[in-house]
């Protein structure tokens, strides 16, 4: 099996290479692997994945992605959320363009192949195609309607998977992720870091800066759940998707507090004392037009499992990053 | 006021051309027009409408036709469903990516004005962006899935003018109108072409063919609503949109029972015995797959207005395409 991880530099995506590597994938316990990124990949495991450089936006690049006529394609690379905001055209030239330019790829290469080719899309969509007003939790049902311009080009590309799939030139699935928490490493500019840092920094015996009310209400997978999605997509047999190509995941749905709460009981007072309430009006005023919660239950149906709660999330990130075992 | 309208040549391009000329659009008696298609559009009335011939799938033709700077843009140009289902890629080059060239002409053009220039694009959308399983009227929360290449393009072009829009490049509604009902003319290759056909042609003394149950039910408007809706569009206040940019319009839901009892009313029983029943399962198929009845309760609250009664939309055709006056 040949497996194409787009966004191989991503934090998702070395950790689905390094389970593969080290777990295999579907069941083929060595799958060849290459690692696509706007930055080369760095790699340190054991396993020996080709490591490749380029945009996605560009043609070419899809044209010679395709033509290495992957098995598996895991679909992760994206500008982010803040990034597309602000470059208007990039965005859309990387999220979606360059999704498109891939399936016109593959599909040529289905068509070389006398309709045999026909790889397996696994597409990393977003929350960020809805936004409310919302009910009290999210359904399968619910429609879309992206308040920015990330959410949008996650959507045009779900819709363009979709499509692909039903016409049979590839075999495609849009996974749309709860928040990941908690992000192991430094505090970045999305408006969503603060849900990771107010464990990761505390347990790290740092302070960490809480920006909203802790009423809020939202909804989380840890980064191994993540892995645990893109690797279950890939042994689902697509049939029993009935030609609803885009699964809403399930995840936790918990409050600020309930994230301070589990912290307390891990880690004790102590630490979470490190944790400032600060308001910050701007970073409220996105997070609070974020999903809550959902009913995810197509998902549920097909097998995709999601951390049991909070506790387990954190507990997650304490064995992963935080053990000497690393 | 400078009007553009994309799909002239169509026949709601030309009735909507057509009521410009006489009646104006909002507070312009007299507004220019383009009329552009891919065929060279006919005019037999009153004004002087520029009349251009184009592919829209061309990015050269989005360049010229954004140059010109109108107001006012009615996006109606389409390659129609079963069309696009037997091209694949025409289909997405002209629904999908000419959609994507106009906007990013547009929004050259905005630039260029010193962010002055932002038309209104008033897109028709349709149905085919929703499959089943329904519930018995579809709510204005409804997700979409599209099961056909045409439904696809049409829900990207929708993400395309609302993100394109909230961005204030444009200034666009996605409006999804029910079938139309009863078109003029002569029957064609659509799937749907018998609603109007076993109405149309027992009107004109002819037979038509019935291939459906006559329980099958269905969502309807006339031409002349399809006309109110685009200009009433246009005449809407779009901060009351409050950033949902894409609108189920309403329509009259009916059975074909129902359709045939209105006619029954309106033409009596020996026109009704012009319909024959002859089952065709490869349309009942496709048919039966289509939205039934929807809640439009959004566009109901903005001041759309649609026909009465299936008996309305019988009046209409025979008022507007039989009387002699015509």
């Amino acid at each position: 099996m040949k497996v194409l991880i787009l966004g191989g530099a991503g934090m998702i995506g070395q950790k689905l290479a390094h389970d593969i590597t080290k777990n295999g994938l579907g069941d083929d316990p060595q799958p060849d692997m290459i690692l696509h990124d706007i930055v080369e990949p760095s790699w340190t495991g054991a396993g020996r994945p080709e490591l490749l450089t380029g945009n996605i936006a560009a043609n070419e690049t899809a044209v010679t992605l395709a033509a290495q006529k992957p098995d598996v394609i895991f679909f992760l690379a994206a500008i982010v959320s803040s990034d597309a905001e602000a470059n208007f055209k990039a965005g859309w030239d990387v999220n979606a363009r360059g999704a498109w330019n891939l399936l016109e790829a593959l599909r040529e290469q289905h068509k070389l192949s006398g309709k045999t080719y026909r790889p397996k899309v696994i597409f990393t969509s977003s929350l960020a195609v809805f936004s409310g007003p919302y009910p009290d939790a999210i359904d399968d049902n619910f429609h879309n309607n992206p308040q920015s311009s990330y959410g949008a080009q996650k959507s045009v590309v779900e819709l363009l998977i979709s499509d692909y799939s039903r016409k049979g030139y590839v075999d495609g699935l849009s996974i749309r992720l709860p928040t990941i928490c908690v992000r192991p490493g430094k505090p970045n500019l999305a408006a969503s870091s603060f849900y990771s840092g107010i464990i990761r920094e505390p347990l790290n015996g740092q302070q960490a800066i809480l920006p909203v009310p802790d009423t809020l209400r939202h909804w989380f997978a840890s980064p191994q759940s993540a892995v645990g999605f893109l690797k279950y997509a890939v042994e689902l047999d697509f049939n029993r998707l009935e030609g609803r190509r885009t699964l809403n995941l399930p995840g936790v749905s918990c409050t600020v507090a309930d994230q301070i709460e589990a912290l307390r009981q891990i880690a004790g007072n102590d630490v979470v004392k490190l944790i400032k309430p600060i308001h910050n009006p701007d970073i409220a005023n996105i997070v609070m037009g974020w999903p809550r919660n959902f009913h995810p239950e197509r998902a549920i149906k097909l097998g995709f499992r999601s951390d049991k709660d909070f506790a387990n999330i954190i507990q997650s990130y304490i064995d992963t990053e935080m053990s000497d075992s690393r």
